[in-house]
C-alpha cells in the first residue's frame, strides 16, 4: 500500500522522527507538516492545542495518509486520544513508544526525562509511565537552553557540553539508569548527552522508538509500502522560519529539499471557515 | 499631574525599563502591561504586531495614562509612528532614545547592536541610526541564547560568560566602541557583557536612555507627578508564565508585588468585539 504516512509537529524538530522513519522504512512515502507559524504549542491552553492538533491532522488527511504520527511532545501529551477517536486511520504519538522502551530497559526503575519546560511541567511522561508501572521513580528536568543551543547550531560546542552537564547533574544524583529524550531536538546532540551522562545510562530516543512502533503497526495491518516503492518525502510548513535550511538539515540529517510554505489560515478557511473553532470543540 | 505612565511589552522583559523609571522618576505612578500570552511578537507579521500594539495601548488607556512607553523592541521597530498617530497622548519607543545616546557617545562611529534574531534581522536600529547619521557603521549580532540564559536565571554563570564571549567576538573584530543592548533582557547581564566587551566599549542600555527621555518629556510638558506623590507601580500580564516571580524579580530588581492576570481576550471583546481586527486595520 503506497499511501503516505503523515507526520506533524509544531515546528521542524519532528524531522528527527522523519530521519528515523527514512532509516527504518526507506520504501515508505512520508508527508510532513510543521506548524512553524504557530510554534510554540507548549505555552498554549489544552483547548487550543487540541484545536491545532485537529487542524494539523486535517491538513495531512488531504494526502490520503494511511497512518498519522504526532511527532510533537506537547500534542502527544494532550491530544492523542482525541485524534485517535476523531480519525479513521491509526494514530500514534511519541510518548507511548518511548515510555514502553524505557520501561523495558530500566532495571533500577529510576528514569529521567529531559524536555522543554512545558513538557516536563505537564507531567505527561510521568503519567504515562505510572499508568503502566506504578512503582517506577520518574525525575523530570526541564532543559530549555538545549533547544536554543540546537537551534543556534552550537551542537558541537563546549558551551553546549557545559549546559548538558549542568542540567544532568541533579538527574544523575537520583541514580537513574535511563534517560528519555523528551524533545525532538535532542537526538541532534545525543552523543554529547551520552558523553555527559556516562556509559551506564541508556538514552531513549523518541524518533527511533516511534519508527519501530510504526513499523510494527504497518506490519500488523499489512499496509507497508510495496517493494517497488522508492520512498519519498514531502515537507510542508506554515512559515519558513529563520535559518530553516540550516536547522532543517540538522534535524533531518540532510537538506530538506523543496519544503513548501502553506497558507494555513487560508487552508482552514477553505476547509470551512475554521470548522474546528474552540467553541465547536466539545472534547 | 498624578496620572500614571503606561508601559507595555510583549512579555515581562520591559520590567528592566520600569526599574530605570522607578530609579529616575520615583514619584511617578506606573502601570505596566506584559502581553505574556501572545509572546513572542518578533516572529509575527508586521500587520499583526501593529494590531497587538493598538490593543496593548488600548488596555493601558483605560488607566487614563499621560504618556505611553513602548518597552518592546519589536513594537518600537514597527509601530511607534502608528501609536503616535492613533493616540492623543505622547508616545515613545525604546529605539529612538537608545540610538540618540549611541550617536552621542560613539567617537569611532562604529556601533554594535545585540538583540533577538528578529530585532537584528529587522534592521530597525540600523535604519534609525542611518536616518540620523548616514556615515555610521552598524554591526548587528543576534544573541538568542542570551535571552534564554537570562530567563533560565543563569545570570552569573560561566556558561553565560562563554556565550557572551562567543557572540561578541565577531563584533569586537569590527573595532566598534559602542554596543547597543537592543533587548530588554540584557540589562540583567550588563556587567558580564561589559566584562567581556572590555573597558574601551560603552554599553547603551535602553531602560536608562528611555527613562531619561521620558523625564525630559514630562519636564517639557510640565506633567511630572507632584512632589507629594509616593509613586506606585501596578503590573498586569495576559498570562502568568512559568517562573514569573523569579524572572520578574530579576528584571525589576525586586519582587513584582500583586501582578494581576488579565483575561485579554475578554477585554478585547468587551472593548467591542476585537475592534482592531487585521481587516479593519488599514495602516
Amino acid at each position: 500500500m503506497n499511501k503516505p504516512i503523515g507526520i506533524f509537529d509544531s515546528g521542524i524538530g519532528g524531522l528527527t522522527v522523519v530521519k528515523e522513519l527514512v532509516k527504518l522504512l526507506p520504501k515508505e512515502n512520508l508527508v510532513y507538516f510543521g506548524d512553524t507559524a504557530r510554534i510554540p504549542y507548549g505555552t498554549r491552553s489544552v483547548k487550543l492545542i487540541k484545536q491545532y492538533a485537529l487542524e494539523d491532522a486535517a491538513f495531512l488527511e488531504q494526502f490520503n495518509i494511511k497512518i498519522l504520527i504526532i511527532a510533537c511532545n506537547t500534542v502527544s501529551a494532550v491530544a492523542v486520544d482525541l485524534l485517535k477517536s476523531a480519525l479513521i486511520i491509526p494514530v500514534t504519538g511519541v510518548i507511548e513508544p518511548v515510555v514502553s522502551a524505557a520501561l523495558n530497559i530500566s532495571k533500577k526503575k529510576r528514569i529521567g526525562v529531559i524536555g522543554t519546560t512545558a513538557t516536563i511541567n505537564s507531567q505527561a511522561y510521568n503519567k504515562q509511565i505510572h499508568s503502566q508501572e506504578s512503582d517506577v521513580l520518574v525525575y523530570g528536568q526541564p532543559c530549555p537552553l538545549l533547544i536554543s543551543l540546537v537551534e543556534e547550531g552550537w551542537v558541537d560546542d563546549e558551551i553546549t557540553r557545559l549546559t548538558i552537564r549542568k542540567y544532568l547533574e541533579p538527574l544523575l544524583q537520583k541514580e537513574i539508569d535511563t534517560i528519555i529524550l523528551g524533545c525532538t531536538h535532542f537526538p541532534v546532540i545525543k552523543e554529547l548527552i551520552q558523553d555527559e551522562a556516562g556509559p551506564e545510562i541508556t538514552l531513549i530516543d523518541s524518533g527511533q522508538e516511534t519508527a519501530k512502533v510504526v513499523k510494527k503497526m504497518l506490519d500488523n495491518m499489512e499496509i507497508e509500502a510495496n517493494n517497488k516503492s522508492d520512498g519519498s518525502f514531502k515537507c510542508f510548513v506554515s512559515d519558513i522560519p529563520d535559518k530553516f535550511d540550516e536547522v532543517g538539515t540538522r534535524f533531518l540529517g540532510k537538506p530538506v529539499i523543496n519544503a513548501e510554505r502553506v497558507d494555513f489560515d487560508n487552508f482552514l478557511i477553505e476547509k470551512g471557515e475554521k470548522i474546528y473553532t474552540p467553541l465547536n470543540l466539545n472534547v
